[in-house]
């Protein structure tokens, strides 16, 4: 589809460019971007940092960390062409001087160009400053042309439902909506994409994707890493704003939604605003037998001790903060009524997983003589990461004399070759460049999400859980997790 | 299920103990359950022979043999064993005065056990005999007890409805239909029970089976072997008497097949039965239409010449014997209603490859770019042999930076461990000497089967096909049998 349309040059400017995300994530992007030539033919990068630096300088810091962040080898051909796009930009974010310097500066791009070229604004720095940004943007009329302009935001989004419409209306001062990108790095991961290939390009799994043949749907995402150096900031955060509201809501989206028309973007985003709307609100009072919270106390992870979340860096000895999060949804339509979806995340969890689980009801009579529930429920197993497969679980006939069942799996692994597989980041700046907005979240999507965990967030927030810590670092969450879903004669696969 | 019953002491006659069937696959099959510690506790085998020959003699023939035919390894120990339990014995099948003896012989052996055994009559043997050895067992009271007393039969049963009808009724002057097992060796393999396995034991499937879901199903038996020392018997025969009545329409009532309610073998017996009521009889002046006959002439196999059917020996060298068979049949009921099943068995074809495929509808709209009939249609692949293993082809994400899909498949080979993995004839067998007829085809089976065919075989012998021989040895068929397929906008996968 996108992959044919002709790139036209592009200015691109990182706000934060110093920074971990950009390291990581988006100079490795761009740089396998440039590499498999799915780059603009013009294309800058300009590189914003608070401190004096020279190209030359920053240049030399990038192409180190590509060699540990980038997907493919960093070449010295291909280092040489890349290298020449970057720009180091000394500037100020609350001074609006350093804006029309930049001016300045794209204008300069600009008559080498030729043309005025498209402006991609990169924020990837705290969400404190993106309306001093996007007003200094506005006032000094950088994106001037909302047809070749285009801002991509990290999330938070906002730190609840009010904050979310506060920041949409202040951004929606400088940007139109189709102009704003906002990033959910779990939508352009190849596993969560695939979703909808194999949803709606086949016609065997469709017909029984409904609350007639799906007893239970379960999403994990489980992490193996704890705040690290985001003590200060996952404070005020916790795993239910920092994750479900985003990553797994999302998720659950593309599991739930109806099968769109078509794949353009606005299509795709209305069939996943109609699946977050349909999500059953759970009422205040309700929320401990939906809602499970838990903050992990040292334990052992792959043999090494480590420390509980209270003693990390920045963390208050006595917080409330819920580093591990588990929710019971039901979704309010034809499709799916009475069919429980339970996600859960946590930080420090025994292993790293993100996998999603449809597990589908038990035969109705079994021929064979084992009763149906004997039988190991018929499972669709997602692996997002860090294996990337489907796996069908299924009966068969046990090999032998007699006509005996065992469970058995059918594994698929499309992304095993790990070096054709393009990071999430590739995928979405991609997009971002070629102005397509389907994996990227809309202002109603950000707020109908906030919308969903709103009475929890409340609830957490106003009454302290005293139990906190209640598990162990390499463990799989608190004990009351198993409650939420044996309740409903189902546990967690 | 029966692996719990005790076997009662069993006494095990064979007729045609010298022939190939005995050395290749019966004493084989004795043998593996024997070690397997599946043969009753007091049992002996009566091999039956016309020539004067030593228990000796006999017993190191079928060790020779069983070095190149057991699936598991013959040891010094097994052996020593299992040969103690086999006794020859000289008889010939049309003198009275033999089956006395042979009743002497086995009230011998019902001394030793202390109890009247149960007797297990195996007819190894041209189909001519039946009548004859059925009579001399009722005159001289061999199987006098229709509780422990049955007989084995192999297919030809009959040459065509009329004398399958007759035979039927000789053998119920003797046994009663209990007593009856006519064997069909396809209902033994694995991956033919493996059907009802997958399509009973499971919840996802049955939704998908019926003409809303599925396109159109191939039942496909190639044999690369031509009809080897048997010329003069399929002469007589052909493909369609050969195969097609028996083994590809038993597959076909196991794909097709109602739920049965229990694994009761009348059971299931009733319900092959209804599928072969439901399939619409083609009349006579449609049979070219419906079937497409083959015969081979000369071609290459692996990369060898091989001779033409008519030059093999005992073959006349204007023969009007079907070689290839292909037939599209429709069933008339709810749930297979306009969906055509093609079956397709010929001999000396390109390579030895017996399997079945379900072929899934289309989308009824893509979501995709593509247009639903661009994308590769979802299949279910069943190998029974030499591949015995379960395909799920469907559509995929092409790993990239684009939603663009790509044809995938899932395997899963349930029986890879051949060692593991019983012949066909050791599960029949055993399900004999338990009693256990499920397996086995019942009289209105067989009669019923004959009549699917019968119109077909009228129209293939009154009319000499003048194109014979119309393919080459090696390829895959007579050209006509893609048009049988391509008319409805289908070809063979």
């Amino acid at each position: 589809m996108n992959q044919n349309r002709i790139l036209q040059p592009t200015t691109i400017v990182i706000f934060g460019a110093t920074g971990d995300l950009a390291k990581r994530k988006l100079f490795p992007a761009f740089y396998n971007l440039y590499i498999d030539g799915r780059m603009p033919k013009g294309f800058n990068i300009v590189a914003l940092g608070r401190a004096e630096n020279t190209n030359e300088n920053f240049r030399n810091y990038i192409k180190e960390n590509l060699e540990s962040f980038s997907r493919k080898k960093v070449t010295s051909e291909d280092w040489a062409g890349f290298q020449a796009h970057i720009t180091y930009f000394q500037h100020q974010l609350d001074e609006e001087s350093s804006y029309h310097n930049l001016q300045q500066k794209l204008q300069d791009f600009d008559s080498v160009y030729g043309v005025r070229a498209n402006r991609l604004f990169y924020l990837s720095i705290g969400p404190n400053f993106i309306a001093t940004i996007s007003n200094h943007i506005k006032t000094t009329s950088l994106a001037s042309d909302p047809k070749k302009d285009r801002i991509i935001i990290e999330k938070p989004f906002g730190h609840n439902k009010q904050s979310a419409i506060e920041l949409n209306s202040l951004l929606a001062k400088t940007f139109e909506e189709e102009q704003i990108y906002r990033i959910d790095h779990y939508l352009g991961k190849e596993t969560v994409q695939n979703i909808l290939a194999f949803r709606f390009g086949n016609s065997i799994f469709e017909p029984l994707w409904d609350h007639k043949y799906i007893e239970s749907v379960q999403i994990t995402v489980a992490e193996e890493v704890g705040v690290e150096t985001r003590g200060a900031f996952y404070e005020q955060t916790g795993a239910l704003r920092d994750m479900i509201q985003n990553h797994l809501l999302q998720i659950l989206c593309m599991v739930a939604m109806e099968p769109p028309a078509s794949l353009l973007s606005g299509e795709i985003r209305d069939r996943k605003v109609d699946v977050l709307k349909s999500i059953r609100r759970i009422s205040s009072d309700q929320v401990e037998h939906y809602a499970v919270r838990g903050q992990y106390g040292k334990g052992t992870i792959n043999g090494v001790e480590v420390k509980g979340y209270r003693q990390e860096d920045g963390i208050a000895s006595d917080s409330n903060t819920e580093t591990f999060a588990a929710i019971k949804f039901y979704l309010d339509n034809e499709r799916w009524q009475d069919v429980p979806f339970y996600v859960r995340t946590g930080k420090k969890m025994k292993e790293k997983h993100s996998y999603i689980t449809i597990q589908f009801k038990p035969l109705p009579h079994s021929t064979f003589s084992d009763s149906p529930h004997h039988l190991s429920a018929n499972r669709l197993i997602i692996n997002i990461q860090p294996m990337m497969d489907i796996r069908l679980q299924f009966m068969t006939k046990k090999p032998g004399l007699t006509l005996d069942l065992k469970p058995a799996e059918m594994i698929f692994d499309n992304f095993a070759c790990k070096e054709d597989t393009p990071e999430a980041y590739e995928t979405l700046l991609q997009d971002a460049l070629l102005g397509d907005l389907t994996l990227f979240m809309r202002s109603d999507q950000v707020e109908e999400a906030w919308d969903v965990v709103t009475t929890i967030q409340e609830a957490w927030e106003n009454n302290k859980d005293l139990s906190f810590p209640n598990y162990k670092a390499g463990s799989w969450g608190p004990e009351d997790v198993n409650a939420l879903v044996e309740r409903q004669g189902h546990s967690w696969v």
